[in-house]
């Protein structure tokens, strides 16, 4: 590809294009070496992340407390407001952060976004991360928490969601249900999804350089390999495009057309279509990894917030208390 | 952007990464300046076009016959086998071409494709075009076709369909319909719809170079304007992006991760369901403009047929002959 000059997308609303305007692609982060080093960067990254909960905290008008649940720390997000729809019940979330970062209070971001969007109570799962714990601690984490949450209610009336590497997560944990014969969700959101733990999707190269998430060559691939130290990323349950998704609940995918992941979203929404899932697939103009939530409140993002919403109050079964 | 080696998408089938290695960029077309340079491109391109359509016939196992309907020259499509769910009735597909090329026999291209999914005969408009005919007529020609099919069969079992300008064409005459007060189709499929003529979409700019389609200026953007000489691309009509979609028929868009109108395709996606129509996206890796039919038979094209027909059977009301 030649040089070119990309302006700011003029199909994109004007708080969404004010946004894309301000983003910069962040210079290459170098992969941490050693584990104590990991542990500093994760540290700080955590902390980093918790600042913008806060701030989300109060755009939102949200709260949560923290509990454990199976013996796994997480959060329960309480939105401003709880409708009739989804009251008395939890929805799951498992937050992104390629695998290594997002955790701690920092997890509670996007919750709080599907919160907002379903006028539901959400609990956020802080999972065990590398560089302690690899690849499948986090899946042991979501999979024990599952098992409590449906004892008080039912799984078909529960929705499983998260993006990025919480989108790859929701997948491997329905996958690892399925694999346990443990009821699975009613439904999913999957956003932006890491589908495939190798580089193999075309948007990995295509929008490279437009896309503020950087590159998969260098930090995110360290985060891949801290996750999977054997780096075989061929697990299904590791890069889940690789899985028997048959049987899998009702699915919705977002992602946006500058999305270093969209390659990994659209494989995933055709696969679950040729395993027979009700999957649908929602891309935003313009938009970068995860825009449709960090965008937020631009009209995409509420848009965005809607599509789900509906999707859940669709596909999941009306509430039936165990 | 950065110059950077963009390799064959890894995620797509075998047939679909072959077809898309052996693509190569074309070189900028020159725009014709007078009528009758354009006159004497659109007369090459069409019988280029024409071999290909004959070439496809061979492939799909189809035929088709000429035919006038309210004063416009048809074609009516057979494919191999006609099935039990659209016998003895017809679809309409509007040829794709930007708004200029395409016409004559190579209109039935694309409708053996969809002839050949759905096991339903096709009528295939080969609508007046610039620089002869320039906007309106296109519309006015498959608004004629379209009063006369539904003299014979109901309008909601009826699916009108096109890419490309084809595309935007289904959707412009889908609103011109409307605007008339006549009964609207009972689905539309829309591929790589070139839904505004200016170039607002973002994937112009971000797969330019990857798209053997080309690019917006120059001869694309020549053809637009020959198609509405005044250049002015507000009317809804033109760019159906700005038309109101209230009360549109259910619709199945398809587009490419490398095409240049993924844009427009999303956009209109985004726009229908805000306009509260049925309206579902599908997204092939890799694939640039119009692959979706042109790689057949790869997977994914059969596929994308698949999901046609799929939407077309759940969509269309079941047969009832007037």
């Amino acid at each position: 590809m030649d040089e070119r000059i990309v302006p700011v997308p003029a199909g994109a609303s004007k708080e969404l294009r004010a946004f894309i305007a301000k983003k910069e692609i962040p210079p290459p982060i170098p992969v941490p070496k050693k584990q104590d080093e990991w542990l500093k960067f994760q540290e700080a990254s955590d902390s980093e992340f918790a600042k913008e909960a806060l701030r989300l905290a109060k755009v939102f008008e949200s709260s949560w407390e923290s509990v454990e649940i199976g013996g796994v720390p997480c959060f329960v997000v309480k939105p401003k407001e709880i409708g009739q729809r989804f009251k008395g019940q939890l929805l799951v979330h498992i937050h992104g952060g390629a695998f290594v970062l997002g955790g701690g209070e920092a997890s509670v971001a996007e919750a709080m976004w599907v919160a907002d969007a379903c006028k539901a109570k959400v609990v956020s799962i802080d999972y065990r991360r590398p560089p302690l714990h690899p690849f499948p601690a986090s899946i042991e984490d979501t999979v024990a928490v599952w098992k409590e949450v449906i004892k008080d209610q039912a799984p078909e009336s529960t929705a499983l969601f998260g993006s990025s590497a919480g989108g790859n997560l929701t997948l491997a944990t329905t996958l690892k249900l399925k694999q346990l014969g443990l009821p699975l969700p009613g439904a999913l959101f999957v956003g932006t999804p890491a589908t495939d733990l190798e580089k193999t999707g075309d948007t990995w190269y295509t929008v490279q350089g437009l896309d503020h998430l950087g590159q998969y060559d260098g930090f995110i691939r360290g985060c891949f390999e801290a996750y999977v130290p054997s780096k075989d990323f061929s697990n299904p349950l590791v890069s889940p495009i690789r899985g028997d998704l048959k049987g899998l609940p009702p699915t919705i995918l977002i992602s946006g057309t500058r999305d270093l992941l969209l390659s990994d979203t659209v494989l995933m929404h055709r696969a679950l279509r040729k395993a027979g899932v009700t999957a649908e697939l929602h891309v935003y103009e313009g938009q970068s990894h995860g825009d449709f939530g960090s965008s937020y409140p631009a009209p995409e993002s509420l848009d965005a917030q809607k599509e789900i919403n509906l999707f859940f109050t669709e596909h999941l079964e009306p509430q039936a208390r165990k």
